[in-house]
C-alpha cells in the first residue's frame, strides 16, 4: 500500500552501494550542467537568476519521492521557462514582486493540474498533442526562444512574444549594439557550436575513454561560463556595458504559501493548462525512452502526479514552472544514474552551489547564458520534419506547418491551440467518412466480401454493405445521407441490410440516425435490416425503442440474412471447417 | 450547368398548374401562421416588430433561388432569434440604432459563412453537433426562451441571458404586475394551449375533414391576435397599461447594404458561426424528413448556399440571421407546397400585410406575442430525453445535461460550446483505447480468432494480438505502452507480431509510436512484426525509414508469420474453399 502512495519506498528498500556510486556520479555531472542552465532559463522566463537555481533544489526532492523515472533530471527547461514568460507577460509587467509571485502562482497551478490529472487517471488527454504538433511546436518555440537571446548577445534592449515583434524590436534598437558584449556572445555562441559538433570525438582521439569524453563535452558550457567571468574581471568589461548577472542572493530558498488571489489563478489558468500538458508530454516521452532501454516502465499517471509534486514543491520554494528535461535527463541516464536519489544528489549540489557559490557569479555576462541558450535550443529545431512529414501525410504536415506558423506569428499559447484544434478537425474530418463495402457472397461459401476487389454473386433486390467503423455523431448524418441514397437510386431495391461486425459502439446520434433512415427507407417503401450486430452493441439497441420501430429484421449472420431475403439468389455452402470453427 | 448553380432553374422547367395549386394554398396558411410568428420573434431577439416581417420576404425568394428542399419555410425561428440578442446584447445596448444594424452585420455573416461551408463542402462539420447536444441546446433554450417572455405576460421590465438573471429579474419586479396584461397574456396562452391539443379533434367532431381542421388549428393564434387587438380597443386597455406592438411602418423593407465595420465583425464573429451552424443542423433535418417522405432528396451543401443566401438577402433587407423553421416546414408540407414557389408565394403575402395590414397590429398586446412564443417554445421543451438518453449511454447523458445546464447557467453560446467540447473529449476517449484481441490460430485452418473467445493454439514466444482500429494521434501512446508492458510481460516472448488487418490507417504520432515500439522492444530483445497491412498503409509507411528501422519483418498473412517464427506451434492447414477463395 505505502509502495503505491510513494513509489520511493520501494527503490529505497534496494538502495545499496552500488546504486549510490552510479547516481552520484550522475549527480555531480547533472549538477555541473544544470547551474548555467537554471540560470539562463530563469533568465529567459524573465525572473532573477536565483529563482532558476531554487527550481532546481526541492522540485527534484518532489520528484523523487513521487515519481517513476529512474533517469528523469527534473527541473527549469527551455520551452515551459517561454511558456511561463508568455504567460505571466499577460496579466503583469515584466520584473518586481508581482511577476515572481505570478510565477509562484503558475508552478501551484501547474501542479495542482498534473496532480489531478493522475489521480483522476486522464493522462491520456496528453494524446490530445499529436507528434506533428509537439514537433512544430518545439521547433518554433526553439527559434521563438533563439531570436528572444539576440538582445542579450547584441547588449541591446528589446521585448515580444512573437517573432514579428522580437525581429522589429531587435531591429529597432541594433544601432545600440554593445561591441564589448557582441565580442563576449558571438565567441560563446561559437565556442559552445565547437563544444557540441567537435569536442568529444577530439577527447577521443587524445585517448579520453567514451564516457568521460562525453562529461568532458558537457562541460563545455560551465568552461563558457569560467572563461568569460575572468574575461569580464580582468578587463573590467562591465565597465564597458557588458551586462552581467549581478547580485544573486546567497543561501536556501525562502519556503512560503503561494499567492492566493483568485482573480489571478483564474486569468493563468489557460495558461497553467497548456504549461502543463506541454511540460508532461515533453517529460513522459523523455522517461519512456530511457526506462525502456533498461527494460524499466514508468507509469504515466504516476509521472503526472511526480511532476505535480515537482511543481507545488516550486511553488512553496520561491521556485517557478519545471519539468523533465529531455538532454539533462539522457545526460543523467548515460553518467549512470540508478534510482530518482540521482535528483535529491543533484539538490544538494544545487544547494551548496546556492549557499556558497553564488558571489562567484556576479561577473558573469548575461550574453554567456544567451548563449548556453541558444545553443541548447537550436538543436531542438528541426525543419526537416516538415519535409518528412509532408512525404508522409498531408494532413499531419497541415497540423505541423499551422503550429510553427501561429507560435511565430502568434505566439505559444496560440500556436499550441491551434495545431490541436486542427489536428482534432482533421481526424473527425476522416473518421466522418467511414469506409463503406457493398457486399456480395463467394460463391458456394458463407463468406460476404467487397464486390469491387472479389468475383462475387450480389442479389438484384438486396442491397448488402458493411460500414468498417463504430457509428458516432461525426459520421452518423452522413451514413443515413449515403445509405438513403445508395438505396433509393435503384429502383429495383426492396431490401437494405447493414452489416454491424466493426461496429464497437452506436452513440445517441448514430441511433437517431438508424431510427431516420428507417423511416425514410420506409417511406421509400424499402426495409431495413442489420446484421452480425455485435453482443454488447445489441443490449444496448433492445434499451430502446428502436428495434420495435424497425421494419426489417436484425439477422445472426449475413448468410442468414440473404437466405431468407433473397433465397434464389444466395448459393447454398457446404460449411467449410473453418466456418464451422 | 446552369441546373447547378440554380437549382430553380429545374423546378421552373417543370412547373404547371397542378403544383401551383398546392403551392399556393401552403402558401396562405404559412403566411397566416407566419404574420404573429415573425412579430413575436422580433420582440424576442429585441428588434421592431417590422423587422420580423422583413425577414420573412426576400430571405424566402434568396432560398427558392438556391435551396434544394420543396418543403422548407424559411423564416424567424425561436432559437436563432434568442442567439441573436444574445450575440447583440454582448455587443451593444438593446435598443436603437445600433442595434439593428448589428442584426444585419449577423445575418451578413452568418450568410457569408453558411455560403463558404457550402462551397468548400464542409457541411460535415455540422455534424460534430451530436444529436443529444442539439437536444438538450433546444430544450434549455425553450426553458430560457419561455423565462424571457414571462415580463410581457406580466406587464413588468426584466431581462438577462441566463435562467438565473431572469428569474432574479423576473422576482424583483413582480410587485409590478399589471393586472390587465397578466389577463390577457394568461387568458392568451390558455387559449393557444388549448386550441394546440384539442381544436383538432373538436373540428373533426363536428364534421370537419382531416387537413381542414389541421389548418383551423393552425389558425389558432390569428384567432387570440384578431381577439386581443379588439379587446385593447373595447377597453381601452391601453390607456390601462397593457403594453401594445405600436406603430409598425407600412411598406416594404429598406434596401441597404449591411455595415461594414471590421471591429463589429471580429467581435460578431463567434455568434455568426454559432447561429448558422444551429440553424443549418435545426433546417437540415427537417428538409431531410420531408423530403424523404416524397423520396425526394435534399443536398446538403445545397442547402447551406440556400440558407447563406437567404441570410444575405436579410442582411441587406432589414432583417436579421433566418433559418428553416421546424413546425412551419412540416404544416407548409403538410398543405401541399410542392416546390420552393410557396415560399417566393408566401414572402409576396407577407409583403401585402406589411403593405396594407399593419396598422391593424397597433394595438396588438405584447402579451399575446409571447404567449404564441411560450406555447411554441415549450413544445420543443423534450425533458424525457434525459431519461432516454441516460437509458441508452451515460457518455451522452453527460454531453446533454452539461448542455442544459451550461445554456441555463451560462447562456446559449457558452452551452453549445461546452456541449460540443465534452462530446468531443468523451468521444476521444473513448476511440484512445481500441479493442486489442490476443489470438492464437483455430486448429487446422489459416484463421486466427481471439483466444477469449475460442479454442485456439498459441505460441509461447510468439505474442499475436490484432488491433480493432486505425492508428492515430489518440490511440498512439497508448497501443505503444499496452503492446511493450504485455510483451516485457511474460520473458518466454521473443517475438510480437500486429495484426493490421483492421488499420485503414496510421498517422504520423502512430508511426512515431511504430517506431518507439520498436526501439524499446529492440532494446528488451523482442523483435517486432506486422501482418496483413492494408495496401494504402503499407505504401505510405514504404515512404518513411520505418520498414528499414523494423527488427522483424512485414507478413502478407498472420498465418505466414506464424509458420515463420513458430514452426513447430503452427499446424499445417488444409485450405478450406473459403480461404482459397
Amino acid at each position: 500500500m505505502i509502495d503505491r502512495l510513494l513509489p520511493c519506498v520501494g527503490w529505497l528498500k534496494r538502495y545499496n552501494g552500488e546504486t549510490f556510486h552510479g547516481d552520484a556520479l550522475a549527480a555531480v555531472i547533472v549538477t555541473i550542467m544544470l547551474i548555467p542552465q537554471s540560470l539562463a532559463y530563469a533568465l529567459l522566463a524573465g525572473l532573477p537568476p536565483e529563482v532558476g537555481l531554487y527550481a532546481s533544489m526541492l522540485p527534484l526532492v518532489g520528484y523523487a519521492l513521487f515519481g517513476s523515472s529512474n533517469a528523469l533530471a527534473v527541473g527549469p527547461v527551455a520551452v515551459v521557462s517561454l511558456m511561463t514568460a508568455a504567460a505571466i507577460g499577460k496579466v503583469t509587467a515584466a520584473g518586481g514582486v508581482d511577476y515572481a509571485a505570478a510565477a509562484l502562482a503558475l508552478a501551484a497551478m501547474s501542479g495542482a493540474i498534473l496532480i489531478a490529472l493522475g489521480l483522476l487517471r486522464l493522462g491520456f488527454l496528453a494524446s490530445l498533442l499529436s507528434h506533428p504538433v509537439i514537433s512544430g511546436f518545439i521547433t518554433a518555440s526553439g527559434l521563438l526562444i533563439a531570436a528572444s537571446q539576440l538582445k542579450h548577445i547584441l547588449g541591446i534592449e528589446a521585448g515580444g512574444h512573437t517573432l514579428y515583434d522580437l525581429v522589429g524590436s531587435l531591429a529597432g534598437g541594433i544601432d545600440e549594439t554593445n561591441l564589448p558584449t557582441l565580442a563576449i556572445g558571438a565567441l560563446a555562441t561559437a565556442f559552445l557550436f565547437w563544444v557540441r559538433a567537435r569536442l568529444k570525438p577530439l577527447l577521443r582521439r587524445f585517448g579520453l575513454g567514451p564516457r568521460l569524453a562525453d562529461a568532458g563535452a558537457k562541460a563545455g558550457p560551465v568552461v563558457a561560463v569560467i572563461a568569460t567571468i575572468a574575461a569580464v574581471e580582468l578587463l573590467a568589461l562591465d565597465a564597458a556595458g557588458v551586462a552581467v548577472v549581478g547580485a544573486i542572493p546567497q543561501g536556501l530558498p525562502p519556503l512560503s504559501v503561494p499567492p492566493l488571489d483568485p482573480g489571478l489563478w483564474l486569468e493563468l489558468l489557460p495558461s497553467a493548462v497548456l504549461i502543463s500538458i506541454v511540460g508532461f508530454v515533453e517529460s513522459v516521452s523523455v522517461a519512456q525512452t530511457l526506462a525502456a532501454k533498461r527494460r524499466e516502465r514508468i507509469a504515466p499517471n504516476r509521472e503526472l502526479i511526480g511532476l505535480g509534486a515537482a511543481n507545488i514543491a516550486a511553488s512553496m520554494s520561491g521556485g517557478y514552472p519545471v519539468t523533465g528535461g529531455f538532454a539533462r535527463s539522457v545526460v543523467n541516464f548515460d553518467a549512470g544514474a540508478r534510482t530518482p536519489l540521482a535528483g535529491v544528489l543533484t539538490a544538494v549540489g544545487i544547494g551548496l552551489t546556492a549557499l556558497f557559490l553564488t558571489p562567484l557569479f556576479h561577473q558573469l555576462p548575461k550574453a554567456t547564458l544567451a548563449a548556453t541558450i541558444v545553443v541548447a535550443v537550436l538543436s531542438l529545431v528541426d525543419l526537416g520534419a516538415l519535409k518528412r512529414t509532408w512525404t508522409y501525410s498531408k494532413a499531419d504536415f497541415a497540423a505541423m506547418a499551422v503550429t510553427i506558423a501561429t507560435v511565430l506569428g502568434f505566439g505559444v499559447e496560440a500556436g499550441i491551440t491551434a495545431g490541436v484544434g486542427l489536428s482534432l478537425v482533421l481526424f473527425l474530418a476522416r473518421s466522418a467518412r467511414p469506409h463503406l463495402a457493398v457486399v456480395g457472397q463467394v460463391p458456394g461459401t458463407h463468406h460476404f466480401r467487397n464486390v469491387r476487389r472479389h468475383a462475387v454473386v450480389t442479389s438484384p433486390k438486396v442491397f448488402s454493405v458493411r460500414v468498417d467503423e463504430s457509428l458516432y455523431f461525426a459520421n452518423a448524418r452522413w451514413l443515413e445521407d449515403t445509405l438513403y441514397d445508395r438505396a433509393v437510386a435503384d429502383k429495383a431495391i426492396e431490401d437494405v441490410v447493414l452489416i454491424c461486425a466493426a461496429v464497437n459502439d452506436i452513440d445517441a446520434s448514430a441511433l437517431e440516425a438508424l431510427e431516420g433512415l428507417n423511416e425514410r427507407l420506409h417511406a421509400a417503401g424499402v426495409r431495413f435490416h442489420l446484421s452480425e450486430v455485435k453482443g454488447p452493441v445489441m443490449d444496448k439497441l433492445k434499451r430502446t425503442h428502436f428495434l420495435d420501430a424497425l421494419t426489417g429484421q436484425v439477422f445472426l449472420s449475413h448468410y442468414d440474412a440473404m437466405a431468407a431475403l433473397d433465397p434464389d439468389t444466395t448459393q447454398d455452402a457446404e460449411l467449410s471447417p473453418a466456418v464451422r470453427a
